[in-house]
């Protein structure tokens, strides 16, 4: 089945111990569907500038990315600046510039209203809400925020949540957004607002779905070198959402092995900057990299 | 097997969001050995004062550990105090007298030396030396340690790690010890040193083993209500340890049931303050929380 994501397309300057780029492509749509598109075709709702790189998107419209949706706006790309710590875990946002996406409105053309499989990334909820009233109902709503929507539009937020049916967010928003110090009664407060489904991104230390009473814990893959963690958490989603769309089920064992793919795809996704590796990822890498997951987890 | 143990046995003065106890039985030799009596005997040395209530201990003395080797000085017992922040995962200690453990010299007495598996818990490096040289080699020799003795004490600590078969220990002293802020290539520069296993508690995260290039996570045990985090990283210890000496084994395999045994004693632990649980801990819970380890990582 088809997946349609609504996200950024942007320009990123990013520097980290391991080196730095400028305007480097990047943003959640990219990154998102540059890993779905390993599980089903992808279909990109965003906005760029007159000054977008347009040949640096060549590569996705090989593996199915459709941008009929990608509009061109007088002015200038979103682009993001930010520099991470020696060890990667702490990031400073050097500079937004919304540029063109700060009037986005998303226009969806015909043929992708009735996409089954639709992915709100990271944007403002009002946008978010507007992307998913403009479709027919599609049959499964992934959704990713961010703390500065839960503080800044904690009533436009709690409308969209309401709407959807898995929300992507990490741990420390999980503990915002439900105000619990705990992280599994935090993530049931959370099922409350709406999505039946939580899942919550712990970076290093791997990721975690929550469905009624059922736990199911996905290791982060053992990296020893990390060049840049931009993007993971899109990738992560692409991952997730893509296997779904592909075998077109979200039952607990599908869920489960989304979440190793999601995860799988994250852990490419950090090894270079940019989509640098997920320009060059082959089925094969990926397929090797989830026995090694089978391997890290069985003990019985 | 048998199993040995020395380090503390303390009474501890402790504060959480959840309550507070003052002067309870704690120390990590208490910890570990109540873990590890779920699987086989334990035989303790430590020190206690005088004003020790030695009526704490009986119910370990019905699960098989065996205090030949606790030794009563004039003065006072160990005594720790410490508060845990909101959401349990910042501690403050508020005081440490170590009373009578300040000269305590560790004496085995003849029937613990040949003794095939050892845990040396937390205690200065030179007395976890001192007990390993004064056995016959033991068949495994597990040790566990803290940034502390990692700071303070590094050639001490040195000499003890090259005579040692695993180590215990959490992911910020792998980082510390092997100067690394990447806790893979860290875990394999603490390899160099001696200990050919590496196990790597990350509290809420769960457990990591590393082995060569193998890499086994245990994930933590989901609880929406702990009590108090005292003791888990030497209950885990005890239920790793315990397993290991149950089953007389150390391949891969049952290196990642006794990670799975570590975790889930570690998990029941905090459930209350103190050693509250572990008193009253059944063989069935044990196995309950089992089989929901199996729940939580499966996936193909």
């Amino acid at each position: 089945m088809s997946v349609l994501v609504v996200g950024s397309v942007a320009l990123d300057s990013v520097e980290t111990p391991y080196g730095k780029v400028d305007d480097a492509l990047g943003g959640s749509a990219t990154y998102f569907s540059a890993a779905a598109s390993y599980f089903t075709d992808v279909n990109v709702i965003a906005v760029v500038g007159e000054d977008f790189p347009h040949d640096q998107i060549e590569f996705l419209k090989e593996r199915n990315v459709n941008f009929d949706a990608l509009v061109t706006k007088p002015g200038k790309t979103f682009r993001w600046g930010g520099k991470y710590d020696f060890d990667l875990n702490q990031r400073e946002t050097l500079f937004t510039h919304l540029n063109v996406f700060e009037d986005f409105d998303p226009i969806l053309p015909d043929h992708y209203k009735n996409i089954p499989y639709l992915f709100l990334a990271n944007i403002h909820p009002d946008l978010q809400l507007k992307v998913l009233q403009r479709m027919d109902r599609p049959k499964l709503v992934v959704m990713d925020t961010m703390n500065f929507w839960i503080a800044g539009t904690p009533d436009s937020l709690k409308r969209i949540l309401k709407l959807i049916d898995i929300l992507i967010v990490n741990d420390s928003e999980v503990k915002e957004l439900s105000r619990d110090t705990n992280l599994f009664s935090g993530a049931k407060k959370i099922q409350q607002m709406g999505p039946k489904i939580i899942v919550i991104k712990k970076g290093e230390h791997g990721a975690l779905l929550v469905e009624d009473g059922n736990y199911f814990w996905a290791p982060a893959f053992p990296l020893e070198e990390l060049q840049d963690p931009t993007g993971a958490g899109d990738t992560f989603a692409g991952g997730f959402v893509g296997y779904l769309a592909k075998v077109d089920d979200y039952s607990q064992k599908s869920l489960r092995k989304a979440l190793i793919y999601g995860s799988i795809l994250g852990s490419f996704c950090v090894e270079k900057f940019s989509l640098a590796k997920l320009k060059i990822l082959s089925h094969e890498e990926i397929e090797n990299r989830y026995q090694q997951f089978i391997d890290m987890t069985r003990f019985y």
